[in-house]
């Protein structure tokens, strides 16, 4: 018997059917002998209605009255699913963030979780309940209701894991796991049974939207076995998912390189001759930041002749008043030119294997050559090499990258 | 300076738009120098709403998990009511029921309130705030969600005035006032200025559903002042509504008839010819009752050769229901024959003055007369005259009962 969390996201939980698929899916894992603690978001496009109702009133609706009526749309799931385990004969018992009580600090629309007392819930269970919990939500110690922010429902699933100590965290998802890279792209793309976190955050940052990664950093953190699995799988067939796990986990064998990630959504700013001084990245930077514009890639060269060049990302949404903030600050710091491209993407190659091997980049950047495709920029970590290409070699570069490091193999 | 209750119904706070006129409102009476909370409905149709999603996933949703579900309604209106406030310049704050904290039973969807915790209320409005409550809702001792059943709105505005010792407890409905009878069926029907809750309840029960009945008996216990007035009118021409008193504040002069009260929706069954012994209205009532029909009237005459007649009245849509039970025992009890009228309504005259006044049942039967309306049924209490007559002349009754006893007169 094993004690098991599972989380299922809004569109699982989108209609009245769906939540009794859902019920029947819980009931299958609870009639194999196990404990199950279901923790849901809202049902689709209810979060966003309920803001859209508060903008109504208040154009900048006050945080703490915003999590008031945005917590509601986790609180109806909960009621729902527990009436359908109920249904079918499941004892089943619903808790919003409060009840549990999953406290948070008073940070509104986007509160952490500080601690959860798991006494409520391990009643239940022990009582034989499948316990339902709203995911996404919280209470400051003032008794305030507060939420985590999007994507918050995989965090509470996590914690709530976390501080249960539950064998396994299973997140529901569309899709039956997580892939060496998009299968629409690269039809033989392959399930992967495990990714570590740290490949995990990775993929997860550069467009594999499959977790939340602030759901993925705090299971790593409190080394709590996550697991993605599909939701629309018929009962009985269900695959494995893949399972996410510690690097001391992997057997030696593990594959030099886990996957080929990419991003569309780049647009790429270039700050040419800019005096070479310390402080020079902030001057440019700062005023980008103030404006809440995200800032992706950051490239930095080498100077020569007192000057150097700046290049970054950010999100093509952005990149007009992006470019704008530039060229009002170009004066000031003493730029030569502001140059721009908003039909840039970004492919990586991400696997924990590649720090104790060399030539990946090497072979990456020669794989790209050989199409012909021109690398504009290139960053790197611990684990993944990111280059920045003409999005019209997008799909090519996934193709031969993933090609070219055996993707498609099943490790030995 | 005074603290006021004020509660506000779901048309009253149906859209956003009518949520920022109730945010108006409050403002202008704590403008005037008062402490001010608040308690809201959902906005209309939003309760229906989430009922009838939960009977989809459980055509006989949970109690429990019902509760979940419908207490969010109210409390996504206290989230944009304080917003509303906000956004006009007002400290307020939201709490839900939980939050409040009232304290009720454990039976779901229908709780009674234990106690309440003033002491967040009373903290924030000595900050200056307008607090928001969830009305219809509570908590039970085991942190569940609880309702207290429709209407409940009334009760928890009611309960926390007579928690924080409140000056006043308003409440705003669509109409400015309680009359004499129904201005639609008399023109001539006048505003009372006040009413005493024991009129109140007779005046509620028996169809004028300005206040919903429990409202009125916690009021009447906890010696609330509750006053009815119009969400409606236009802010700095508002009306003093009618204030609902108790019988020892009532000037002397107080008249004899507060008002002529009427309920169409009644049905008449007779039993005729049943043994006249003891425990023969149970035998009759008992299935009815336990078919969980209402019944209003019940009337049984002296009895004569052994056997009596035995008449009650029940809403029109159980009629043929509860005419069917009467079939099935009819030979059971040994009734001689069974007869149902489904086309009588009640037409009653109300007044606390008529304990100490002769004469008022003879005037009334004598101006019913005297316009040929037969009296088919006829029930008393210390401060009614309740009489079943033929619905076709239910109009022509109030008319003249309301001329007869000169309510269109303001009292000198």
């Amino acid at each position: 018997m094993a004690l098991i969390v599972q989380k299922y996201g809004g569109t699982s939980v989108g209609t009245p059917e769906r939540i009794k698929n859902v019920a029947r899916r819980v009931a299958s894992w609870q009639a194999k002998g196990h404990q199950v603690v279901v923790v849901v978001s809202a049902m689709s496009g209810e979060t966003n209605r309920l803001i859209a109702l508060a903008k109504e009133v208040q154009a900048n609706p006050s945080p703490r009255e915003l999590d008031v009526i945005a917590s509601t749309g986790e609180q109806v799931t909960i009621g729902l699913l527990s009436m359908a385990l109920m249904d079918i004969g499941v004892k089943a018992r619903s808790y919003t963030g409060g009840q549990v009580r999953i406290l948070t600090d008073n940070a509104y629309t986007k509160a952490r979780i500080v601690s959860i007392d798991e006494a409520n819930i391990r009643h239940d269970l022990d009582q034989g309940h499948v316990v339902v919990v709203a995911g996404f939500q919280g209470v400051d110690d003032a008794g305030s209701i507060t939420t985590l922010g999007r994507g918050g429902s995989d965090t509470s699933a996590v914690a709530i894991a976390a501080a249960l100590k539950a064998d396994e965290c299973q997140i529901y998802t569309d899709v039956d796991g997580v892939y060496t890279t998009d299968p629409r792209i690269v039809p033989e793309a392959r399930r992967l049974e495990t990714i570590t976190f740290e490949e995990m955050l990775e993929m997860a940052s550069l467009g594999s939207k499959v977790l939340q990664i602030r759901s993925v950093e705090f299971a790593g953190k409190y080394k709590v076995k996550l697991r993605v699995l599909s939701s629309l799988e018929e009962l009985g067939q269900e695959g494995p998912g893949t399972l996410i796990t510690f690097e001391e986990d992997i057997k030696m064998e593990q594959p030099i390189i886990s996957g080929i990630a990419f991003n569309r959504d780049e647009a790429k700013l270039t700050v040419l001759g800019v005096p070479d001084r310390p402080g020079i990245a902030y001057q440019i930077l700062g005023p980008v930041a103030e404006a809440n514009i995200d800032v992706d890639m950051i490239i930095q060269n080498v100077g020569h002749d007192g000057t150097t060049d700046f290049s970054f990302t950010v999100p093509r949404g952005e990149f007009a008043k992006a470019m704008a903030i530039l060229e009002q600050v170009k004066g000031h710091i003493g730029a030569r030119e502001i140059t721009g491209d908003n039909k840039i993407t970004k492919v990586s190659v991400v696997g924990v294997g590649m720090r104790s091997h060399v030539g990946i980049a090497s072979k990456m950047f020669r794989t790209l050559a050989e199409e012909g495709i021109n690398i504009q920029m290139i960053s790197t970590s611990e684990i993944k090499i990111s280059v920045g290409i003409d999005e019209k070699y997008l799909e090519l570069a996934v193709r031969v990258l993933h090609k070219a490091f055996e993707l498609e193999q099943v490790p030995a």
